[in-house]
């Protein structure tokens, strides 16, 4: 324990540190621990995707040429495929092009623009907008709402979702129209929302055109053997007399080609049949021979199913890696806490105040590039500065073991010096 | 002549209209000359997209691994060939998803949010926002300008583009933002503008954010043996001190797969940072894998003309066998004019004032669907109601042939009754 070490023992452990952080940056490593994004291994895993849908394979189980026009809200199967993912029925479902990013940013930027059903006006005719940030969160969530001007409204993360009584106090304020939410595997922190954080989003106060925008980016991403549900938010909001408050989103980015992948949203009738309604005016529909590719390749949701099994035989041993490093270098020493998740793409690391900022420029000057201090927060600006976010899919194991090692050296480094400088 | 004929004469013509078109109802047919959409044999002649970019195939000649994420505006070979398409430098080209129209509509409800380079305020902050909609022209564009709560100001198509003492007087108002051009085979006349309206547009008196929204979408799409240069209005605008008025906007939709193509837009610098420093917060990026699937496709601009000479080989014979029927049926009777386009994707028949409505209503109950009277003006309204657009693209010639005749029968029909109730 860090706290009970002498001056001096401290000062010995630091110099070694320091010996060993100087030897790891002339080595000019070249790691970069930041993107969530697939490995080359992961996406190999499509592969077969690349000669889909195959000569002479253009029709549907419908038998509509899916080379042409037509069709605004995606082919039958598809939208089963994703009610399937999501838990709800094809009918709750329009399918988007290749970003779900783009399905929530048009989203928002049409209740600017139009409002929302139940709405009184649209959002921009409304003076200052509000959105709730559970951090730490998604920084590209974030990033849509201060883009159109909102004010972002930070709420704290806990294990089981936002911080609810919080949420509730700030809802009931009827200039706050959103609240962001990854309810499996939640980036970065890994947690699942409670079926309670559920149940209190849907029932609690809010503005007629307050909507929860249930990001489900991580829906069969597993690679640990936990399978936590996610709660049934669209039943949630239905029963307790607010079936409009609920957006949900997915996508296949992160099963098959992250940039080539198929999008969706999932609403109430009211919600989609608007949603329909401005499409028909902004698109010609969306893509839907990459539709039928996937549809191809998946099958149904076992055959997405076992594919995302394989994805997860490839994700668990980067993911067990960095447990083991931050247990080896880190266990017991009372500097920081991490996350264990088992899905997702992230480990989050929290360690002592103001640690943020010095570690992850460290690890930079030793080549190891980290998701800068503060992402995962509304502005960027982590309170505490003390969160770091691990992003361990795209590398191979032994770029990660290098990172890895290089950042607890780093995090133990800064934390003993500011224990010295504190004392 | 119609004039010429005495009142006997029409009567017995008339009679004998009514009979064949009696005959033809009686027939049952179902033919659609709707849909400007390509045929399946069309369609076709790209299926080899269906097995591409082929097993093992995902970088580009970067290196880029298409797969992933990562990019904001396209492959570098896509911007070069759109930058052949058009006429351009790669450097001004942004390329989009499968729909250049969601790219209209999505820069359209940037302007509304945010203004445009070289504008003040956000065009939702300006009152009311008018639009020049050239008449007849494309009723999606107008749609567009109608759903976001535009007026939308008629302007009379000529021979060689909008009416441009009209446009120009026009656009002195700063409330005027816009203007929908179809610089080739304009949609639905067939026209391609001159350089004399080109040049008129780009060194007119405007607001400083008002913008051409230059629709591109026939730009190789000849059939005819005549290519009339399309003016560089890029240049032009550049040339005129106003390089930020104009954005170009192209598709391969109607050169590959309608429904899976690519799209794209090209403009100033300040105009494509700034629709990419939007792009940036609305997408994780376009669909790079498609693009490199339409790159192994065409190859380059060579090969993509030969690709659209193939195209062309299969609608000049719908394209003759219309004009021929209009000719045969129509001609010297001094009931109608109608174009005879060189390329694109429409015939557009003008005939007596009043007629359309009831002409396209007769045709309906015969079994013969044609576009709606009006589509081809703002707010699907035409002032003479006597402009019927014809789309041979899609169904096979003897389709065509049984449509046309009772098209042109229908015609003649209305025109005689409309002589013989006002003598």
């Amino acid at each position: 324990m860090l706290h009970d070490d002498s001056q001096e023992a401290l000062k010995a452990r630091g110099n070694e540190l320091q010996q060993r952080y100087e030897a790891a940056s002339r080595a000019g490593l070249s790691l970069d621990m930041t993107r969530g994004k697939p490995s080359p291994e992961q996406l190999d895993l499509a592969d077969a995707l690349l000669a889909l849908p195959g000569a002479g394979q253009f029709c549907d189980q419908e038998n509509t040429d899916c080379r042409n026009y037509g069709g605004i809200d995606g082919l039958a199967a598809m939208k089963k495929l994703f009610a399937d993912i999501l838990g709800c029925q094809q009918t709750d479902v329009i399918v988007g092009g290749n970003s779900s990013l783009t399905m929530m940013y048009d989203t928002v930027a049409r209740a600017m623009l139009f409002g929302v059903p139940g709405g009184d006006k649209p959002w921009v005719q409304q003076g200052t907008i509000r959105f709730l940030c559970p951090a730490p969160g998604y920084d590209r969530h974030f990033e849509i709402a201060g883009h159109l001007g909102f004010e972002l409204v930070s709420v704290e993360m806990t294990e089981d979702g936002p911080d609810m009584d919080h949420v509730e106090a700030l809802a009931a304020d009827p200039s706050v129209k959103g609240i962001w939410c990854v309810p499996r595997y939640s980036n970065p922190t890994g947690i699942t929302y409670s079926e309670s954080v559920a149940q209190r989003l849907a029932t609690m106060e809010a503005a007629a055109d307050f909507r929860i925008f249930w990001d489900n980016a991580y829906a069969e991403h597993h690679f640990g053997e936990e399978r936590q549900p996610v709660p049934d938010i669209l039943t949630a909001c239905r029963d307790a007399g607010n079936p409009d408050r609920v957006l949900i989103f997915t996508s296949t980015s992160k099963m098959t080609m992250a940039g080539a992948g198929v999008s969706a949203m999932a609403a109430s009738p009211a919600n989609i049949n608007d949603a329909r309604r401005h499409l028909s005016v902004q698109t010609i529909g969306p893509d839907k021979l990459n539709q039928l590719r996937h549809l191809t390749f998946f099958g149904d949701i076992d055959g997405l199913r076992a594919h995302m099994a394989r994805v997860g035989e490839l994700l668990k041993p980067k993911f067990s890696l960095v447990q083991e490093i931050l247990e080896r270098d880190l266990g017991g020493k009372d500097i920081a806490t991490w996350s264990n998740p088992s899905g997702g793409y992230f480990v989050n690391v929290t360690g002592p105040d103001d640690c943020a900022r010095p570690v992850i420029e460290m690890a930079a000057q030793a080549g190891v590039k980290l998701t800068p201090a503060g992402a995962p927060f509304a502005y960027g600006l982590d309170p505490q500065n003390r969160i770091i976010r691990l992003a361990p899919s795209f590398p191979p194991l032994e770029d990660i073991r290098q990172a890895m090692e290089i950042f607890t050296l780093c995090l133990e480094l800064v934390a003993i010096r500011q224990r010295l400088a504190k004392p």
